[in-house]
């Protein structure tokens, strides 16, 4: 399976990396919109292309891996390449991936080509936690947990604040609010009581820390309805304790059944990943499969994780898989 | 969907409520080997039919989900009615699914229905578990854990010893062992770090409770390898504090990525069922809605719980699903 990667940040590097652990694919190109000659990429033998000349690539490709951001990247790119790659993309923003399936569910099927958008972890991996264990539980209550794990919105909104430096924002789920829902007594958590919001602050010499803190802790929507700790602290230290991208979280069903629905049942999916961009970027490459396989079937258009089997995914034949993983 | 049980034990009763909870079913007739005016069942506006007239159900029956035992009746009984209806079983000896399979896709094939097998829990949600984790985290190392929960099999092992009147033994997973492959360590553990056994045991009069603890410590491949714990109560206590079905288990994948595999992951999926018969039953309805629609659609053959995208279980639409879960 040959793979192409657009964009070569954190998530561009992780699918790389993922490739030389997926026997079954091989890194073919990695395309960018900066001039080439300034890329110095990890596998020197790959050639590093314009993305301007990507169109020559239509049948060196398999599957063309979308590496951008949500934000502003992806929906254009999805839908303009998925007419003439298979693509797989990770865009996360959960209340517009409607309208990006639509877009990009038009292009492919123009194309012929499959699309997988919005995988990951979230969504991804545990979107289909949340529709497993609701199929499977009809009666009962969805809980999502994140962290601990660095939020970069909430890094930036910090950032944006006048004397802030630098800062980075982790989100940590609340250990009774996790317990209580384990217990399967289903509570009714408020934001503030399932996760808190721990800062670490580089101040700019002379400003206010006080005002700093008071600005954080009081900014609407990110951080107004958490218990919110802020530390300032060196750029020094900062950069040598919270440069890494470790983030996980949880999904929790918690589910009754019975005559009385006295039986209680809890189904639980956790993710410690210490590195949120590598993990994700495996999960893209064992969609980029999951694409190819569809699209050599017949299959065009757009799917997301919950329209694809599970065995799409996997390097192993449905003959192994049904010998040693059932 | 219009749905028939065949076999009315736990798992046929569970399968009774889970249709009350799931809308878009209904129970149409429950199906036995039995004479049908000695079993009386909780709907009693459902019709109870002896299994020699099954056929006659043909066209009254949309999925026909089959609740007998994996040792003798599944073998013979999936392989028969996958020629007349969609099926679905729990079937749950692993080393037999491939034959299992290959009996029950020749049948539906000629029948031209849809038999999904091997769907509850282990086998089920724990292979789809342990497929999809390794999907994503290719260089790892695979731990499941089942407990606490009543063994069948190893409580019947127990009966059989003389001197026995009755028993129930529990495995339980070693919380030092679940820690250690948490934290990343990629342990080696031996069936003895991974569970203990505790067995509740009700000695027949003047049996030698010496000599039945030392036949079940020293019983192979059932207990010699664990630490087992036996406990001598009265018939009384059993019924009392031992009558549940509750069950459980976790899969864990600890996965590297990495330069120099430097990062870990861990992926973790667990449930904890105070009724695994009933559990089991919500995933054979759930499983049933997707046989029914991928028939439905002109699929046709057996399938396994890997072959199935996630959507085909939902009572919702994929629109909202796409709106909503992911």
């Amino acid at each position: 399976m040959r793979i192409g990667i657009l964009g070569y940040g954190n998530l561009g590097r992780g699918v790389e990396l993922a490739i030389k652990d997926n026997p079954d694919t091989e890194l073919v190109a990695v395309f960018t919109r900066r001039d080439p000659s300034t890329l110095k990429i990890n596998t020197p033998s790959v050639p590093v292309v314009n993305v301007t000349e990507i169109a020559d690539w239509k049948d060196k490709i398999d599957v063309l891996i979308l590496c951008g951001g949500s934000a502003t990247d992806l929906p254009i790119q999805t839908p303009e390449f998925a007419k003439l790659f298979n693509v797989v993309d990770s865009f996360d923003t959960h209340a517009k991936i409607p309208q990006h399936f639509a877009n990009v569910d038009k292009s492919a099927k123009e194309g012929g080509k499959v699309a997988v958008i919005s995988v990951g972890w979230d969504p991804g991996l545990f979107s289909l936690a949340r529709i497993y264990f609701n199929a499977v539980l009809p009666e009962g209550k969805d809980y999502t947990f994140w962290g601990k794990g660095v939020s970069q919105g909430h890094s930036d909104a910090i950032r944006r604040i006048k004397g802030v430096k630098n800062a980075k924002q982790y989100t940590i789920p609340v250990d009774a609010a996790l317990e209580a829902v384990r217990s399967g007594s289903n509570p009714e958590l408020t934001t503030r009581q399932k996760h808190t919001r721990e800062c670490f602050v580089v101040l700019e010499e002379g400003a206010d820390a006080a005002e700093v803190e008071r600005q954080i802790k009081t900014m609407p929507n990110y951080f107004d309805e958490y218990d919110t700790t802020v530390h300032f602290i060196s750029e020094e230290e900062l950069n040598r304790n919270h440069s890494g991208l470790a983030h996980g979280g949880f999904v929790i069903r918690s589910g009754k059944t019975g005559n009385d629905k006295q039986h209680n049942h809890i189904a639980e999916f956790s993710l410690k990943l210490d590195s949120n961009p590598e993990f994700t970027s495996n999960v893209l490459v064992a969609y980029a499969r999951a694409a190819y396989r569809l699209n050599s079937e017949g299959q065009t258009g757009c799917k997301t994780a919950m329209d694809i089997a599970p065995s799409y995914l996997s390097v192993k034949s449905v003959d192994e898989l049904r010998a040693h993983y059932l």
